[in-house]
């Protein structure tokens, strides 16, 4: 079931256009948002997230949020996801092909659920990494549909064959290809400040959140490249992926190569806000 | 008449999958050939490119280069256009979305023509300009369909009322939104080297050429943005624009605020190169 503007459609029934900007400009913006037990987790934040990027790329934001709130849930009702993502789009509209951004033009709207387990296995045992040079644009911040670097970085994870590849720029550590990251030095919670050069994490936020209810120190401050290297601890953060450990990077064992235990306590303080099944 | 893979399709008969990559990541690479005369231009510099785009994203290319040249030709001639453009895009392929490229996955190929007029007015008169700072990514050798930073800086030029926005990186002038970018002072021509950072446009390999036939010095250098302030002249060359004077950047007239005489000789030495109708 496919939420396609106002409709409801059979994946069959979607057609695009070729002269949809977001097919040839990638002129959009999307969310991923995490359903558990049926339910829309941090959806405010998501769509808070959505409003902002349509509005820092004059994408016309189609619905109030009560209305588009209201849709994604009989979207998922209609395709009974208890526990998956739901993948939401909105490109600028349709017209020749052109720079210039027509006037009245009509953001068209796209969205579908996925049964996606939640990555138990991984967020158990850990993931390895690589790094790379974050070759992005300047306004990484934008949750744009533009991420053909994204897709490269981890598309050379694969040929690593590790799981992900963290980012930096000028030897700051940014994010990673689909994830935010933190490190643990002792004992403080280190991660780059949002700003223009990372997506600002919902599950970052609440990862914060959580520490900082826990008592933890957290330096939202650029660290580099050494200190990452250097790390007790690190992890990712994600929608999807929640909080999983890194344990290596570039062949390189992150401490004793197990994950830590802070890490292990700030999932713990995860499980307990997400909706039981 | 559009040509979709391997077919010749009327617009209504053509239907984008949402699961297109290209859709929801702009994963796919393209061209813009210039018809004179009912001919492809420099069709062998353009295809060349388009097959390195391709080469460095990992994407297939679909046919050999005589295949594509003759489905190419056929299209022209089925669209009736003599001169116009001709649009091509190749996209990675059809898959459920995920940041991983799934193995042998088939390109998408796109392709139509248009009537477009060479823009004589603007060729004659030349056209103004603001500049703002270059904040794509660090691969824009690669002509990607990413070009949601580009759309936004052509935007930002139709809201101050001129033509093309002025890219600079760290005060280095680079290219423009949709077109290179070369200046004159006291003879010689300067213009950014192609590297990662422009596009390595046909026209403006072709405009060097004759350049250089002419005896004119060219340096192909990082100048900034104080040689671009104080320049005798300025001008873009693009497949679709030619070679246009920019005679006012950020309100600020270019010399005298007309088209200079090296302008001009390029413009009369472009001329003799391109097949008369």
């Amino acid at each position: 079931m496919i939420l396609y503007n106002d409709l409801f459609l059979n994946k069959e029934e979607v057609h695009i256009s070729y002269d949809d900007r977001g097919y040839y400009f990638g002129d959009g913006v999307y969310e991923v948002f995490r359903i558990y037990n049926g339910q829309l987790f941090e959806i405010e934040k998501h769509l808070q997230r959505l409003k902002r990027s349509c509005e820092e790329t004059q994408i016309t934001f189609p619905y109030t949020m009560e209305e588009l709130q209201d849709k994604l849930y009989q979207l998922i009702q209609k395709s009974f996801v208890q526990e998956g993502t739901l993948y939401l789009q909105i490109t600028r509209g349709v017209a020749p092909r052109s720079h210039v951004i027509p006037e009245n033009i009509k953001p068209v709207v796209l969205a579908y659920c996925n049964e996606v387990k939640r990555p138990l296995d991984k967020m158990q045992s850990g993931i390895k990494a690589i790094t790379q040079e974050d070759i992005r644009w300047l306004r990484c911040d934008i949750k744009s549909l533009n991420l053909l670097p994204n897709t490269l970085a981890k598309q050379n994870a694969i040929k690593h064959e590790v799981d992900e590849t963290i980012f930096h720029r000028e030897g700051i550590i940014t994010e990673c290809s689909a994830s935010n990251i933190m490190i643990v030095k002792n004992g403080e919670i280190h991660t780059h400040p949002v700003n223009h050069l990372i997506l600002n994490g919902v599950t970052r936020a609440v990862v914060l959140k959580l520490a900082n209810q826990a008592g933890f120190t957290i330096k939202e401050q650029p660290f580099d490249f050494n200190q990452l290297k250097n790390a007790d601890e690190v992890f990712i953060t994600g929608t999807t992926v929640e909080i999983i450990p890194i344990i290596s990077i570039d062949q390189q064992k992150v401490s004793n190569g197990k994950p830590g235990e802070f890490t292990r306590e700030l999932q713990r303080l995860f499980e307990k806000v997400i909706p039981n099944s």
